[in-house]
């Protein structure tokens, strides 16, 4: 039992991480691993998607017990009735996730303690781009802004490494500042 | 109330879109919006994005009357225990939210009636890259496939360019596809 606490950093047992790293490492193609959300219109501006099963190491991964759905929605002031967050918000979410997910786990490695991890993220948008308004607007947003406030058992400049490791090793930032392509087809 | 409903299409209040459109049209000042995202982490890869404010068409917008709280999560084979949707999933949430609320709009202002837009998405990810184990692939989805299915009171061809026009006007299809700028610092 003191085993395994003294395994558990951050909430993170760096055993099984470290496990984790060692088998990916021995076995690249373990690393292959597959996501997949299904959407349904519901009405207006409010959809659905539900998350579920997904590729990972070698096999359909079929750990999760029930599926997670979420709503998306637009506020009034874009023709909704607010039955979830919209879209850019929810883009926002998942940068904030990411990135706070990979400082938390990276900590845990380093054997940084946190107490605090906080962000606030901004977008900016001008939605003629998104409204057909205008062609010399893009449709997403200009920037973003993302502002974190980190407390742990380490100096400032350890904790402001962690931000910039969590940068570098972040999927969703990757995606958000790179690009992915992206193929959208029909049903036959 | 018959001049309402005729005003209502796929449950987008048409007659509002349009006056927006108008409105932005006439003061393009009033296009500049902001949302905004503050996540908090709980334990692990346990976070939560809580969603409320934002700016829209010259002030801030206060019609929500509750805050949205969204949570992530990780599941086992990624050291976590799926206390939400990971952060990867949650961006195919929100490009198939995005899209889908583009097609709805773009199928109501055209006067198309749907009766069915549902779609699945799947992200390829080599996680050697956001492990830290290969500088050779990258941190996030290599590539994103998203396949719809439409139906409604239009020809097939018609559904179609509905999908083209949504790729076209999508705020996160556009930032997925095309990166955007994030800038990542820390409170003082």
């Amino acid at each position: 039992m003191s085993t395994t606490m003294e395994h558990v950093r951050n909430g993170v047992d760096t055993g099984t991480l470290f496990a984790t790293l060692d088998a990916v490492k021995a076995q690249p193609e373990l690393g292959i691993f597959q996501f997949r959300v299904a959407n349904r219109w519901i009405d207006g501006s409010h959809n659905r998607s539900t998350i579920k099963d997904f590729y990972a190491a070698g096999g359909e991964d079929t750990s999760r017990a029930e599926a997670f759905d979420l709503d998306a929605g637009e506020p009034a002031i874009l023709i909704g009735n607010d039955t979830g967050p919209n879209p850019a918000e929810l883009l926002l979410h998942a940068l904030a996730a990411c990135l706070t997910t990979s400082l938390v786990y990276v900590a845990a490695a380093r054997g940084v303690r946190l107490t605090k991890v906080e962000s606030k993220l901004e977008g900016y948008m001008d939605v003629r781009g998104a409204l057909g308004l205008s062609d010399e607007v893009r449709n997403g947003f200009d920037q973003i802004r993302v502002c974190f406030d980190v407390e742990g058992d380490a100096s400032p400049e350890t904790l402001q490494e962690l931000v910039e490791r969590a940068k570098a090793r972040s999927a969703v930032f990757d995606m958000v500042t790179n690009g992915v392509e992206v193929y959208v087809g029909t049903a036959a």
